[in-house]
């Protein structure tokens, strides 16, 4: 059998590629890997600029070394161009030039890039995204006075590339574009590193698919942080004279020395438009629930392909890191003759900004119910995250929202300093099943005293919202 | 319309009455209470012990004065004797003789008792059980040199009841027996006091419920802490003159000067048998998925009450508090006309021991699954509570349980030192989905470095587990 190729090794490829090896030893399987880094954490990429996380190599899952052990063939530095459906072969550029390689099975696992549109500035120094690893070592070094390249652990990257960013003074302020995920996490950095950080956000709330009371309540934090967070401020450009100097927005400047672009990311489809599959709404690749993709063969998965929406049952792109995992790991399953549905997406998500944690799932705001198809009810409730009479518990505001008619959670968000983040994940699992607000109230969720007050405060919100659907 | 009566001013009872008083503003609700305190939080008596709450009255939830807020008729040194069905009242014993009471509905409340047999030794001085605030006091007094019986927020206690504790010198060494939530948890209380602690367990781990991954790591962490478990060691006696100076097992004495018997509970049903109610297997009584008793109009909720089983769907007798305050409040709400179920208990529960943190849902054990008429295969794992890079992570080990022939998932424990405890809510969660081992493994759980790895330990271990069912 033709072997198994992957393009690109990242969560989805390595996850699938090391799936179907351990299911079928004898299946050839090849990763290609357009650049040095494989199978590294994303999302852990902000807290190695802070400081928290000492070596970038630490944010690498798997080495090289690990792949070869899985009797995988990694392919580094090498690009799959093209795709011929019909003869069922791709076209990879590497270091000695281009070739064609025979596939059984293909995934595209070619990930997403940051969007770097629509500012002026960004190729000024101190001007960054952050979409990988080189991004987060090229911050670090600008940011870091104490991070010196050439002692730190780099892995394939050459520290003389951060010479650059490494050997002018380190800024005193810099600006965080964006209010996501990235923006939120990179605010918090920047501080721990000692800068003044502005945040700008052109809506009115950070995080807006958490919705409006985490999005309060993290803004809040990052102000009692020392964060300057900017709301309803669109940033129209970033200027200087060779290096950053300042971020002018919608009414004024502001002096920075440095400015990360955190304003979202959009998926690489270029392969598997070249390879004749569609895409969908999103702009992301088109799958099946198995990850295939309309062409025979041809699988999608990660950061460049959709989900199907647990709520909604709708094809929905939101790339994170288990989404990614998972769908290999099936598509990994799958082609070796094991049908493993890549799963659905709650769409659930967690961000820590500072002492706060924060969890979203589902539909949490009426206009994305709404637009859903739903007829959205909602409440926010805060309650204690332990028992009131035990010590070290905090604040937990949950928002619930369901479906007027059916009474069915449509999702939720809950914000809080006390191990607030992870309580999401019932409401996920209730997703999943479908559940009513009844059957989400009557939940024999845990108590005691240390851990949760007697009704969770998914319960207290569960009890409010009965009310009202 | 005749007043909704209630036996018994505790969790279940005042949860009736006062969503009975809210849905029904009009009927009148009387809650006779045979002690004096009413609402209070059993599950925080241990940390009153250990001096972490400070005084008795915070663990109080409803004062009497919340109470008569609510226009509840509240009539504390009450005790509901008997029960006429058909004349449709109770007989109340109070201060001022016996009297006759009608209702309309009638709540079983009575709650549950320590079980004091089978030892000799528990009327000496510094033995104990603790169930209720009066006993946790006493303990208090009698371990803690610092205490001030006369000093302290003793709620409706008398000081001078407890000087019989606290006029004696502190003991330097403790005996707990029983390896239960009340023995772990005052295991930590008494260390925490500065004693020397020997916690004695008859069978071959504490914690059985929670099977043997946790209790072995319970065992691991007491003995960590300072506590000399002795599990498969059966107690024998309490001795001393006048006062514990010895407990006495199989094989051994030890020097204590006190002595906390934590062996279980058993449901107070006097009141039920009196009134005609069955009472089911676990000698405590029936009710079906109403909280109601077979007898007209009477319902019972609460420790002394049965309630269904999520995963077996039989009558069970797990007394906890979500469960107490879950029925009550669904009782309050159908005695007036909103028939509400009670709702079915996944016997979720955490406990707390020193660092560590374990929760338990469903069938743990196999022998347990078997009883239950499952052909059960189970897995432990341990994986990490956040991403391995990321600082305070610890390890965190999960049981699951299957059944072999539907995959259906029957149950779950969790056991860490970061944040493992409320993990068990995403299996308590889908027990009550019904959900199959691959659809856990498939669920959306919430990753972010700070809080889980990108598969949270509960996935790890489906993931395991599904290559066995």
């Amino acid at each position: 059998m033709d072997p198994f190729v992957v393009a690109g090794g990242d969560a989805a490829g390595l996850s699938a590629a090391s799936k179907c090896k351990r299911e079928s030893p004898d299946r050839d399987v090849i990763v290609f890997e357009k650049g040095q880094w494989v199978s590294y954490a994303h999302c852990g990429t902000p807290y190695f600029v802070k400081g928290e996380v000492e070596e970038l190599t630490n944010l690498v899952s798997l080495t090289p070394d690990d792949v070869a052990t899985r009797d995988i063939d990694l392919r580094r530095g090498h690009e799959v161009v093209d795709v011929d459906d019909a003869a069922k072969t791709v076209t990879v550029e590497g270091p000695d030039g281009q070739f064609e390689q025979a596939y059984g099975d293909l995934l595209l696992g070619t990930g997403a890039r940051a969007i770097r549109s629509p500012f002026d500035g960004l190729d000024l120094l101190g001007a960054f995204t952050l979409h990988g690893l080189p991004d987060a070592a090229a911050i670090r070094a600008f940011v870091d006075a104490s991070f010196d390249p050439h002692e730190a652990a780099l892995g394939p990257m050459d520290p003389a590339t951060l010479d650059r960013f490494a050997n002018v003074p380190a800024p005193e302020a810099a600006a965080v574009v964006g209010g996501g995920y990235v923006g939120v996490e990179m605010a918090e950095a920047l501080t721990a590193q000692g800068l003044d950080v502005h945040l700008f956000q052109r809506g009115s709330h950070l995080l807006p698919p958490f919705g409006p009371a985490v999005g309060e309540a993290v803004a809040d934090e990052l102000a009692d942080e020392g964060v300057t967070v900017h709301t309803d401020t669109a940033v129209e450009a970033i200027e200087g004279d060779g290096r950053v100097e300042r971020v002018a927005y919608e009414g004024g400047s502001v002096s920075v020395g440095a400015a990360v672009v955190g304003i979202g990311i959009e998926p690489n489809t270029a392969l598997a438009e070249a390879a004749g599959a569609d895409l969908g709404d999103s702009d992301a690749v088109a799958v099946d629930r198995y990850g295939r993709t309309g062409v025979d063969g041809v699988y999608a998965a990660g950061d460049c392909a959709e989900s199907r929406n647990t709520v909604s049952g709708e094809p929905t792109w939101v790339p994170l890191g288990l989404t990614a995992n998972r769908a290999g790991r099936a598509i990994g399953a799958t082609v070796t003759g094991d049908p493993t549905p890549v799963g659905d997406i709650a769409c659930t998500a967690v961000v820590k900004a500072f002492d706060l944690g924060a969890g979203r799932a589902g539909f949490v705001t009426e206009a994305a119910a709404r637009e859903a198809g739903f007829e959205p009810v909602t409440e926010t409730i805060t309650a204690g995250s332990r028992s009131g009479y035990y010590p070290g518990g905090a604040e937990t505001t949950v928002t619930l929202t369901a479906d007027r008619g059916t009474g069915r959670v449509l999702g939720a968000s809950v914000v809080g300093a006390d191990r607030a983040a992870k309580r999401i994940d019932t409401v996920a699992t209730a997703l999943d099943a479908g559940h009513t607000v009844a059957e989400l109230e009557r939940l024999d969720l845990a108590y005691a005293p240390p851990f949760s007050p007697v009704w969770d405060p998914i319960l207290v919100a569960a009890k409010v919202l009965g009310g009202s659907v």
